[in-house]
């Protein structure tokens, strides 16, 4: 079989073996329903809430501040909608350049419930304009939900939570940020940090699809966004996807255990790229702030590559080349309208972008193929 | 290890294996993000596009009427919201014996859209009284939703779906029908039938928990229920549940592949279980029509039991016996209330009732086991 290189981890990575043995009794043996009272269904009620605590404590927060959903979209519609509808918010701050789950959710919002929204500004490089923000926070005289996300899925750019969340409380404003592009990729202490929400889903740090979680305040009250039986502390209706939540708990444990490692291991992948990339193929450009580490997510390189004929193809030949990467964020990757979040950075479309995206198991010598192979479509035939 | 028998299968069925050797290699194996446009997104989204197929084939209507969620919870929450938001829906006719997902959900969009809801009469064995339903249809002077589900979870009452289809037409209303219970139960044929909103849950036919669809017809045209990216063909943000949809279609396909073999088998199994019951205790009541076979889910059957002291520990006796039995739905059990669906037909709650539900595993000998565990409780000493 001809070589395959997935460095396309920002959209999906692979199940870690551990996940998968921890999932695969719950399916086959462990059927019942986690909200009947017999022994079938206390024995999922137990895994459930035992995942439920790995979690919190992994985040340092309580486990009832922890509800479990289909994914981090779901995760993003409730808080949103939830602080619309249950915590009289009546404005909304946000950016151009959020993920469609929160952008959409937004002008839903903004439709349904005439809630007033405001853009913050962006600075060249993609980052929030935290003078604009304040700004934007002063004027503020109804209740207003800020939602920014912690790393952008596309540029990697990293915002200051700390600080963000800071100013949200000066101004009494509820504070969510899509954690998706993090969670599992930094420690958390959410107990401290100045959050009212944070978004979870788990096939961003080799857990399964299809489940996530919302982080919710303990002092934030909202009421469910499914609504339906009396299932996670009746803060969402539906039989619980029982394999997901086990799966979603050990992925996030795994990630923990050696994240300052995976962290260093991811770093130096990106590094090597850029420095390769540097001297091997003139006229790069990095988007947003990838080189630096404590500004940026270290599992994403979003590169502007030369101009060149073959632009339309370029993600057309590395995928004939076995190479994975990616345009924009997968999730719109369908809708052929490329990418918001350069448009709104201003990055030029007339020549190719690239993202690449890394996780704990990709190799230096997965890169350096990768690398070969762009080369090599820039006539510099290297494979 | 003792016995234990399971009869819970309206709460839960355990997974088919052939369900399980599709779904682990799609979690082991095949990881990209089904909107990724490289060939580990392509790998994945095929076999999606090919569930969806199958489940479309199997109800004869067509793929895109096919919205793969996270549950039959999430597709009823959608079907009412969609019909309220996007169809212009003012009024609901609906039933007080719905499920959760369903009665919650209209309570909802009553307190928040101001649609007015009416709840049609129900007859004394709880089935609905079809002419006090076309007696409301005539009053609307607005566009109306009715949502009844076709099979009762808690006492398995079959609603006629065809009649009520006709009627909705007839006079301009939108059909939903929770089908959670009889979804991989009957053949359907959707394309046939006059009812515009469909739901099914994975989980109650030897299929993965976390996932389920909604069928919606053509004709009507509704939003996204949950806001994000372009998946489910636009109609659902959120990366999928991927090993969920594959388990999902395989255990449609299975349940279809014998499905008068298991109606007969499960059939039999509540036959028996009713005449041992009639001959060996007595002053027990069936509640719904569980007699009819023509009016009535043969997976589910409902029973008053005589008084007893022993009334609030009946069914933790019978789990300590090993049997699993329920005394309403799963959704609800774990609110402690009682159960609304018998409230609702007015069954004395001075009596223990229990639902005893089958799947095409069950044999015989676990129906006289629990039987036998039943009798023992009534000092019948047979264990």
């Amino acid at each position: 079989m001809s070589k395959r290189v997935y460095l396309d981890n920002a959209a999906a990575t692979p199940l870690a073996p551990e996940v998968f043995d921890v999932m695969a009794p719950m399916l086959k043996d462990v059927f019942g329903n986690p909200s009947s009272t017999h022994s079938f269904g206390r024995a999922v009620k137990g895994k459930i809430e035992q995942a439920r605590r790995t979690v919190a404590k992994l985040l340092n927060v309580t486990p009832g501040e922890i509800v479990f959903t289909s994914g981090g979209t779901e995760a993003d519609n409730m808080a949103i909608v939830g602080a619309v509808r249950d915590c009289g918010v009546k404005r909304i701050i946000s950016s151009p350049i959020e993920h469609h789950a929160v952008l959409h959710t937004i002008e839903e919002v903004e439709r349904l419930n005439s809630v007033k929204v405001d853009h913050v500004n962006l600075t060249v490089n993609g980052e929030v304009d935290l003078n604009h923000l304040e700004e934007l926070l002063k004027q503020s005289g109804e209740k207003t939900l800020v939602s920014l996300m912690h790393a952008n899925n596309e540029i990697g750019n990293l915002l200051p939570l700390r600080e963000v969340g800071e100013m949200c409380r000066k101004y009494d404003a509820l504070f969510h940020s899509d954690t998706v592009q993090t969670m599992g990729h930094y420690r958390f202490d959410l107990q401290e940090l100045p959050i009212d929400f944070a978004t979870c889903a788990a096939h961003k740090f080799h857990g399964p699809k299809g489940v996530g979680f919302l982080y919710i305040r303990n002092e934030v009250k909202i009421k469910p966004f499914i609504q339906g039986g009396a299932q996670e502390r009746s803060m969402r209706g539906g039989t619980e996807n029982v394999y997901g939540i086990i799966g979603l708990a050990k992925a996030l444990e795994l990630s923990h255990e050696n994240a300052d490692e995976h962290e260093k291991h991811i770093e130096g992948l990106k590094d090597h790229m850029m420095s390769r990339l540097d001297a091997e193929l003139e006229g790069v450009h990095y988007n947003g702030i990838c080189c630096d580490h404590e500004r940026s997510l270290h599992t994403v390189l979003n590169v502007t590559l030369p101009k060149t004929d073959k632009a339309e193809l370029l993600l057309f030949n590395m995928d004939l080349m076995g190479v994975a990467v990616s345009g924009g964020s997968a999730c719109t990757s369908g809708s052929n309208t490329g990418s918001h979040v350069l448009r709104g950075i201003d990055v030029s479309m007339e020549r190719p972008s690239v993202r690449f995206s890394f996780s704990r198991y990709n190799t230096k010598e997965e890169v350096d193929y990768a690398i070969d192979c762009l080369l090599k479509i820039y006539q510099k035939e290297k494979v």
